[in-house]
């Protein structure tokens, strides 16, 4: 019997790379059902990707059924795995995430940076209602999560509700191991990997197949076009220098954090050109989904590489293959630390080499972090454990904390109206702070920019 | 038979606070000799010192001796208690590395910040000359080192010199427990109190008589004229509602992380004036030293206090007589954590609230520091960490790294450039950084400001 | 107004000495009412305590009030000490603890070996139902528990029950401090001392007032007659070459340990004998009360240091002045670790160097344990930890896992038939383990020794 | 072209299997030169073995040409994989280690017992020259270190001598995981495992293809036949309810702790029967030896799997392919912890699961250990870092604490002497010790066993 896949968000844009990833893998995973849950507001959406996914298993040649519903209820009894790929308030809310610390001067970034933080807010309640379907109607799935900032999601479900079977995915490393061995000459495969730190601020070292580390060799070419960095990412040069003195690769997010002022201005540029990331996003979506809704088009278009997605089915499907098929592959997750990165508490999740088997993801001890490297994991853990803390109690001085601590937010009290701005405009998505949401209301907080306005006119 | 104490940087306008401190304390410290000791350049300083000093002595009816000398060696030998209160490159090092970052657009800031980490390059090498000199002469001496900053400093000689009999000395704590109990309408001494951290980033919680806890009543008092933050430090307002989240007590200078915007637009505005603290002292000691130069003065002046350095000499004192009477007084000192704060390396120093007494400074074991603490605290630890590699070695990359870690400090190609001024200005006192900066300069490396390009120029 | 203090166990023959202690101290502690509270079975004894005690506080002059009860409910409310001095089976109890292993040739040793595990099984819950009338009753009163197994009492009262306002007290420490000074010449209070470890099982290091460290001096008088070592433990002495390998002083406890088949030798010919710990104690007790009833006694018989308790008040009501009148002082208490013994988990408890103050104790950070050490100590607390784990749950597991870990107890069958015996013997005192101490009666499980035998069949 | 491999201990009779498995991989592992190097006490031996060896590659069809020497300098050069099995001493040795202690009524355990403690302090020193021969003459080869005991010569090969191309091999977690399917009904390499702890002291957990736990199911046959015990080890049951409360498999070697009464009470009769493990082995190899010699043998004999190194192939030349052909395959090996088991040091060695490839082994994180395991490991731990630093230094005091936290060794007097005749009698083998056993010899320590004693005059 094949296994029953559901697909939280599986009316997202990046659904045709998942059905790609396991068509491809037909072979080794039979799946006779994969169900696409969304919410109504993106009934359509989830009409187009049903079809698509439809032809393209068709086209196939394969029998794997694709159900949609908008009750997740319906779709998890005895799941084998669920896939969260979903996003609170949807772009609109990361246009906001993005835009209002832009407005005061300040990154959004919409993982680790202010806007990070703000999505695991809006994120955390939900995947705990989630879990607590689960719990009932497939207490034996796995987990497998790919919603951002997928290390704070993925430490509330492991260590604060308890769901052990969760796993945090993310393309990053995977590009980073698909790109990079190329660079000396080599092919993929014939490298070895250890990645270890916290997701978006994540650190690797290489060794070649005569055992010798080959990271400082890589290293050199992480200015270049194709030296692993995502696309999404702004290609600003890094200082090679100091990179140099680590002796570890760093990953593309790091830009955020190593060229903060730099990211910053062409963020603001973007910003003043309405091109913020999520505002791209929008129109690149749009299109994708013309693309989708061609009747004739039954694969996975090129152009969704673009988006900023590519290689994510290569993460997910082949992870959910190690799992089913107990293979022992080593891969990048976020999964409970136990000591792996030692200079974070082992009760936390961390980002990490593992080997990924049936019983789960075993992480590989990466060994000591040079000076540098620790202080800034650590602060980072902390950021994101008084986020989750916010994200689950609704507590503002955590929140405050939280910002406090985020080297991509300056500290101040300017800092301080970019969060109350950010409650007030994700009110709709935030119950837990609607007391001092309100509060700040009745104070004369709100965002002074269009865009932000429009969005929260237009009920979003 | 009494003691011998020699005050390296004996010239500093802040002696005649710690010979009240001594003569005040003449019952219970027997002195015999003080040796003061400075360089060529403060030898008119020195001598003003050493005449005031003697006046002092004589007007309390005491017959301790005070020598003067400008080669250390003369006064080591068989010294029981060693203090470092030097400044490599004086006022002027100082004031350079306030304006090279202002330029910038970055806070200065001489103790944790840019300039922090610019004045531990340079008094780290000198400390070590120091201690090769004890070693040899004084090798049962007491270090007492009150050279900012302080914690840095103190690590480099117990952790990497081997020097296990240094204590780190300052006095914010001591002007803390001096001042807040009269918040609450307690005298000194009445309450208990419990510091944990780094120095200049220290959080403390304090108990009353009956054993409750009173940290958030004095928390509130916090941005008082009288709240117990040094006179030294811009009274800017902190955020209540972030320090109440923490239940503890941050010290004056976490004004610059957690304000740090507002502490960067006081600190242009001083920069346009020429005002930057440096400049401000400079100008202070000038009158002090007026002062000091009247024959008929023979007490130290209360105008002294304004400087910067309350409590200083009951701090150095105080802590030198817990030693010397084996006293058992818990106060607060930089020294080897131990595991007192538990989330930093038990082999780093800690600025925490330890036993003293003939043995030296046992430190209290603080307990848990909430994840917000824990994580800059730990931060701030790999960025120390950093500047003392950097200061041993002259290594250009820990160098870089201690300022990608500095969270004043802005990333990015900016900071960068003001790290290179930094470097050239300071070319003097940095003779382990020799190589880079002949390069640094030979690109055309130089700080454009007036101010510190005559500096220079007059050879400081 | 003056204290409160609720002795529980108050019928025991040490009472005086803490009358004594009190009476002593009554200039710095005023205590209006001590209450002695026992059980039915330790009535009449409770009665002689209470008319002594009595006329100890009147030949004072002292207006002291003492009061008995059988029900601590009446004693407890409002108190602001509690002390716990009971033994859970009484002297018979520990009878079986020790002869019932010595039959099987291994040694029962109350504290910390098969003994100590059986006495924490049989103290621990009720420890536990005190702390629940406490919560009630007394809710701000501190819990000062001088019933052993001190340290596994303490840990489970602080760990498990949540009652952070407990210390727990053992006389050892004290011995050696007030002993040891004279060894060198010196008089109590002249020399520093630093305890790390557990209690029964903890070292110590010291220093003279020049700061000299002098642990090596005491320990060659380790083995004299009076080094320090409490008289109830029998004089073996102690291999120096290994001591002095360590460089630091270990208990008198540790004898049963580096010297164990020396310490089990020497108990096998007092089990022989009739002539156990425990028979000899019971003897004495009985001599002891005889004293007491003489209505002409109003003073401490100096018969009572024999016991084993010398400097048992010292340490009692040392500790609740230092408390009450937040003294600073730095006694030996177990508290939880927070670091202080740093190879031992944070939140154990630990015997430890503490400084004594309204808050309650602050451990001293004790320091880099040696490897030798190291390895015992953290044995020891997994033991401890096991042992805790069973009382509280009655799980035979852990039971099982304490026996294995315990270095006193050989392993194999005979320690399992030990085992079982003393489940069987101590019934009545075990109701967590009631059903598997039924199925061993079942199965035929008893203690042929006839000592043992009459206890059981007495109703002990 | 093909690898070049040392043996150093190459006439042992465990060689034959070492080819056996090099000639079943042939195909993946290109062998061209086998230096086997042995001391001259041995030569005849090597010229068995190496005759041996010969037809074996011969009978292959295999080119790989085997070399002798009695000077591992004419071996070494550029060597590949360096195996390190020799018996400093050789089993005459272990005859004393296992007899003296018996003769004192004490287990010898030539692993990690009294005589595994004085099989290190012979071993290490001789490793020690062996890695300064290797630092010259193949800096770039691995060291496969089989030479008991394996954990604590390869912490001394990788933390003291900083030689980090080393894994200590055991072939006790390969028997576990080759015999263990068998009972579940599995075939080997279907379940998937993780080791965690020390060489000859680790326990594992076992899962099954569908990730659910089977270690409680495998625990139930841990006393059976084919249990997956190592043949050499008396098959003494273990205590179920024990191991039923840990969940977690123990290794073979845990019946000298959990029964340590009655594996000493087995080896005594041994020993009056000249049957101690050693003899029995003395005996048997000769036997092999007398069948080596046979001319028409030319394949491993099957007699060879008796003598308890059953799968020694199997992990020395599956690692060294694993290696060579980076193909990260999970083995267990001892490496430097790093974390992996999180209640051991970071920088000692552990024996953990490890992913193998040409980088190294690089440990997985074991997860947290129950407390009983916890205890048990940290001291034994505690115990092999005194007996390493012992053997590198001579310090006797760290000799003393070896034995003095090891559990198989009875705390007292008779201990003493048993370490003390140990030293006389391997007075040869022991240099760093010469001074305190020539004082002891003088004080008249010697071991009154005529076995012994006939080997002390046999020059052995």
């Amino acid at each position: 019997m094949g296994l029953k896949i559901v697909v939280i968000g599986g009316g997202s844009s990046y659904t045709p790379e998942l059905m790609n990833g396991f068509i491809r893998r037909s072979e080794e995973l039979l799946i006779d059902e994969i169900w696409l849950v969304d919410i109504p507001e993106g009934k359509e959406h989830l009409s187009v990707i049903r079809d698509l996914s439809r032809r393209m298993w068709e086209a196939a040649g394969l029998r794997t059924k694709i159900y949609t519903t908008l009750d997740r209820k319906e779709a998890l009894p005895d799941a084998d795995f669920v896939i969260t790929q979903f996003r609170v308030g949807r772009l609109y809310a990361r246009i906001k995430d993005e835009r209002i610390p832009l407005l005061h001067g300040m990154l959004g970034q919409e993982t680790n940076g202010a806007g990070g933080i703000f999505k695991a807010l809006r994120t955390i309640p939900v995947i705990s209602e989630i879990i607590r379907d689960m719990e009932r109607l497939c207490p034996d799935a796995w987990l497998m999560n790919f919603t951002n900032p997928s290390g704070m999601v993925t430490e509330a479900v492991i260590e604060k509700m308890g769901w052990k079977k969760c796993m945090g995915l993310c393309n990053v490393p995977t590009i980073a191991m698909m790109k990079e061995p190329a660079l000396l000459g080599k092919k993929e495969g014939e490298l070895t990997y250890r990645f270890g730190g916290l997701n978006h601020f994540h650190w690797h070292r290489v060794w070649d197949k005569q055992g010798r580390e080959v990271t400082d060799k890589i290293l050199e070419f992480i200015n270049d076009k194709d030296g692993g960095t995502p696309v999404n990412i702004y290609q600003q040069p890094m200082d090679m220098e100091l990179l140099r003195s680590m002796h570890m690769i760093p990953c593309g997010y790091h830009r955020y954090y190593f060229s903060a002022e730099e990211m910053l201005e062409h963020s603001l540029q973007d910003f003043k050109l309405h091109a913020t990331r999520a505002e791209q996003v929008l129109e690149t979506e749009e299109s994708l989904f013309e693309l989708y809704r061609n009747p004739s088009l039954h694969t996975m278009p090129p152009e969704l590489n673009k988006r900023g997605g590519a290689y994510y089915s290569d993460t997910a499907c082949e992870c959910i293959s190690a799992i089913h098929n107990d293979k022992g592959s080593i891969m990048v997750v976020n999964t409970e630390n136990k000591g792996a990165v030692n200079c974070l508490p082992e009760d936390c999740c961390a980002e990490v080499s593992c080997v990924i088997s049936a019983k789960g993801a075993s992480p590989v001890a990466y060994g000591e972090m040079p000076e540098a490297v620790r202080g800034l994991l650590q602060m980072m853990k902390a950021m994101e454990q008084c986020t989750i803390q916010a994200a689950l109690t609704g507590d503002y001085g955590s929140l405050l904390q939280a910002f406090a601590l985020n080297p991509l937010i300056p500290d101040g009290a300017e800092a301080r109206r970019v969060l109350d701005e950010l409650l007030v405009a994700h009110e709709k998505y935030l119950p837990q702070f609607a007391e001092i949401t309100a509060k700040r209301k009745k104070e004369g907080v709100f965002c002074e920019d269009s865009v932000v306005q429009n969005l929260v006119r237009a009920g979003h």
